[in-house]
């Protein structure tokens, strides 16, 4: 399926070698002010060869609206948007062509689909990720000039070495979109050195929703946490979610897990609170649910960690099978992006936003009328 | 939403104290032998009261077939199963009417829908979760019995203390449904202690795929991982999940990480490839990424972790707020379920099934014509 | 699919002769008064047994709310409504188990799934609707509290008599529900002799719905009048709709079919517009499009056409074939309903206010942000 | 919403004078031939400028495939298509860019959307079916070649006449696109008349499914009429449907309206039957339901009639209202095209086509494993 959400929806499409890649964003809100420069400043956030530790591909990923603005502004209607693609020059492929990449979407495809495009990863490139990030441009700008909502994210772990400090400030100042600069040095250095000896390495991205409404979600199964999973674990290279404090919970007892609410001075963003007799403003004691309980956002912060393996695509020499089921040597050529972790946080921005948004639409639907 | 799977699908209903829980499975294949037996036998396993260290709300749950099984057998029409519950009758529930319990669901249904019904939890209450394990129960039922597939989970974690043996035949033998028996009576202990003191604690399931078909999943949005984390986390009580080797896949280096295809000379469950000419039998060296790669299982065992957070109803004394806006205590009362992992196990097996299922159907429909 | 609804949506189960049929209704507004009384007065209205010219089955169909009403209030939780069966015993149905009726749905189900329930229509017997006029009921409930829209059908043509005249409160005082009192006296005698003959007859539903929110619809295959012709083409017997002046319009020339814009003093329901600028009410000359053009809701009352065929279980001996491949009469007892046009009346209101209230609640998610 | 169909999906975008109008196809079959070429022929039949009588926007609509299609074959993945507008200078749009033009949707999307791009019709153009000819081209080369079924439709009424004659060779041989070649030269001469005075006119298409499986359709909301209406209705300028006879079924008692089953020595497409063990084959004895008989093809010829209004754009001078609620004048310039029947013929088969692929699909998935 390449549709994603309830009423803010994306339906993608593209391989990272054919001609273009894009997105019909559906069911958007009429009126809001959009160009393309809205879009092109998150793409360029999620662009290769952002800085000498990422993959040079260097495309401009120029993106153009095709349709659903009119004179600057959405008209309700669906609005297409595309990058023609310029890497999709014939190159030889062969070493890949009938070769299953260790830890890498080639076998399924082949195995699922009987056909597979294989120049480059096809549709398993993390190419297909510009049209959530597109999704995800339009969904923030709502989100915050309508609710004064911010969606920002940032890389908490590369390797085995996690990072406690946020310093919102810091994250788009370095490459590695880190937000504890005392530390940044000498990951950058550790990194330089996978690169350098042809390796990768995995990492952790943290997302947060700040502002948020209270009484987003849909239960039973439409609960916040489970379609921000959802979202989340669509992006290539996830391999875990948690919430809030998430498997450290797991190993508490109940008093010491449990969050107390307590009585707040502070504002929330009680927009979309149905009953408005809540004029009491209320938080947990230090948000450990992240935000979230029985599947509906409380009005604190949402925040979550997301897993991201290595890119899988590294130069070292590996061993693995190919089409005629022979077990063969496979030397990668080329791309090689030895950290993913940077470039994952506007991708899951851009899910988190449309997430968000969708249920903000869905709780108007359902609560306010 | 109360709907669950795009093709396969349940329809969910009931609250704790209501007058009954249900469930409509829509598009279950007809002429599959069921009856009441085929679906008791999983709610047993779910049910309270299984032993002395679970909440010991000891309703039987008959469940009884309103439609959809004529001369037992599914028919391929709609299938409603109903439980009437026993203990609705009206309790005091004044200590909890009008306090946000720590780390409950009350306070987002109270904010979300301006109502709520707070005899035990509502719609909130874990009893929901009968739904679920029915439909898992029919879906488990055909993915065996047409595709030999195995479902099955068990606690790997209980507190702080993971437990790496597996012995499936262990699981059902002891209430804490562990699969590692050197561990058990310790660990039982523990559980004994926090159940004395008032307290409760978590833990994490690991569930198995065995036999999976090759070629299930829907990228780019309906990836296999995407579809069961977005099944997982809308379990109650679930704050985590990570597929194969998860989080710890982010802490290596590419060259750790990747995971070779090899040539195997076992056979896969190549029901589903669509490509006939893959006689060929391939696996992964150790299945790192828990038998789903690039959104698509590759037909190795599926495996993946849920991290469950401890009951929050503990029988201690908290603090916490109530809806005139008073920080305030409370005490709960009569019900205390200290570990609520055993008996997730059943429920997070049962929405396993029934993605399983809804991804064969979903191939089938695409690459089966 | 036993799921109706985008955002407003019932599913429903149940086999005439099966222990019971139901629905549950997801995502219905929370904070709506609603008892088995608001539901039970348009049961009565489509129950068979109503007059001597309709089917004698005389069940009292009293149904019963499971789910999602606490204190007599909707909560936002899903709401299971049910109706028990009573003519569930075991009858000879010897002379129809293995014998295709003449228009009538046993061959298909048969074919398609290999399985039927053979005891009166089993799923495809009319007894379904009761789960469509619950759902109907609570719409039609919301419709007119917050919005005050009125939805209501008469029969407009009983066999190949068509009556013009419309007297709303006529309707409701006859058993055909005429809306034509001059007509009625001799179209009774008319339908009495087709009865007495042993035999049935068609005949046409207009729906109305009375001051509708402008803006309904979604473009482009959201249509109000292709969300409209679905719902109404999934009720039995149903082999036709026309919206407004319908095909007759296929007979114009654009200069007789056009219909302007009027600039109106009258006050229309404009709840729902987005752009508040227009405080100018208009409507068009004739309402030749059924309150609906290019696809959205004009403001004009909606109103459409239904053709039903005659009831296709009629008294005579017919010929037709049976599964074993003969050439064979067939003679159907008992049941016999001369007419199903009057009772179709609420059931086609009910699946027209669903898909207004569907529809209210879509554009108050899209535009009402 | 501009997503059409449950496994067989189009995502559709464009306006009339936007930059492009184009399409996803989501969840194609993988392996099925497909290029430009095969897309062309069908939107060369929908293109304007066909004949004399149709409208003279005279565009190449060249059609370009951008993703899905790898070495001449379909990938599984998404397939978008996308035609450049050529028509998009800015012309002078003042005369209706404040006026409502008579049973044209500008109100509508006016009122709902609050912003409207004025130009030559926006989202409301026919222009808009450009991509579900797209999508039906490929639903009908897949149903062709997998399963032998044919899908054509033809013109069987121009204004009040109404034409019987059935000869599928002479269709595409004249540009009404009449099945009835005796009465070709008078409907043609009465077509220019009304051109010739500025005005337009309606009609009826017949659309109809040769060969058709046995059991599509999903009860009891998913049936095939339902679905299949959906789809008419959501085509600009259709005004009603009607299956098998139809309306005139309405008229009739029931012992004519009956249609008994026949043993026939015809063989039937029973690719999709459940049972296999009905190798018998049946068929009804005049067709009467249109090939659908309780919401599920019965494997006789699947028929059915849509009316369609005359084109609300004539050169004539009307009347009408304005946005500044005045009654005005109006006289629209340019295009004419005195009559749309013709053209939409290829657009109800495609959506036909789209229907009955998508039914294919579920019916597999359910039925099929």
């Amino acid at each position: 399926m390449n549709t994603f959400g309830n009423l803010f929806r994306i339906t993608s499409f593209g391989e990272s070698h054919g001609k273009a890649v894009g997105v019909i964003i559906d069911n958007c809100p009429p009126l809001i002010e959009l160009c393309e420069a809205d879009i092109q400043v998150e793409l360029d956030r999620r662009r290769p060869g952002q800085s000498h530790i990422t993959t040079p591909r260097d495309e401009a990923d120029q993106c153009e609206i095709l349709s659903g603005v009119f004179e600057g502004k959405t008209t309700g209607t669906s609005i297409a948007v595309i990058i023609r693609n310029k890497n999709q020059e014939s190159k030889d492929y062969g070493n890949i062509k009938d070769v299953f990449r260790p830890s890498h979407a080639d076998f399924g495809y082949d195995q699922k689909y009987g056909i597979r495009d294989y120049r480059g990863g096809g549709r398993s490139s993390a190419r297909e990720t510009i049209a959530r990030v597109i999704g995800g441009a339009v969904a923030k700008k709502i989100l915050k000039e309508k609710f004064n909502i911010d969606i920002w994210g940032f890389v908490d772990q590369v390797g085995a070495d996690k990072f406690k400090t946020i310093d919102k400030d810091f994250i788009e100042k370095n490459p590695l979109r880190m937000a504890d600069e005392a530390n940044f040095a000498a990951t950058l250095q550790k990194v330089e050195a996978v690169k350098n000896s042809g390796d990768s390495i995995g990492g952790g991205v943290q997302v947060r929703v700040q502002n948020p409404p209270i009484g987003l979600g849909s239960p039973v199964f439409g609960k916040l946490e489970a379609e921000l999973s959802r979202a989340m674990m669509s992006v290539p290279a996830t391999k875990g979610i948690e919430f809030g404090e998430g498997f450290d919970l797991s190993a508490m007892h109940g008093s010491e897990a449990n969050d107390p609410f307590v009585v707040s001075s502070e504002s929330s963003n009680s927009e979309h609170q149905s009953n408005k007799e809540f004029e009491l403003k209320y938080k947990t004691q230090r948000n450990a649910n992240g935000g979230i309980i029985g599947g509906i956002s409380t009005g604190d912060d949402i925040w979550f960690r997301v897993g991201i393996k290595p890119t899988s695509s590294i130069i070292q020499k590996q061993t693995t099978a190919n089409k005629a089921g022979e077990n063969v040597e496979i030397e990668i050529k080329g791309r090689h992006d030895p950290i993913l972790v940077p470039r994952a946080v506007p991708i899951l921005e851009a899910m988190t936003a449309m997430v968000i948004l969708d249920h903000v639409m869905l709780h108007k639907a359902q609560c306010g009328l």
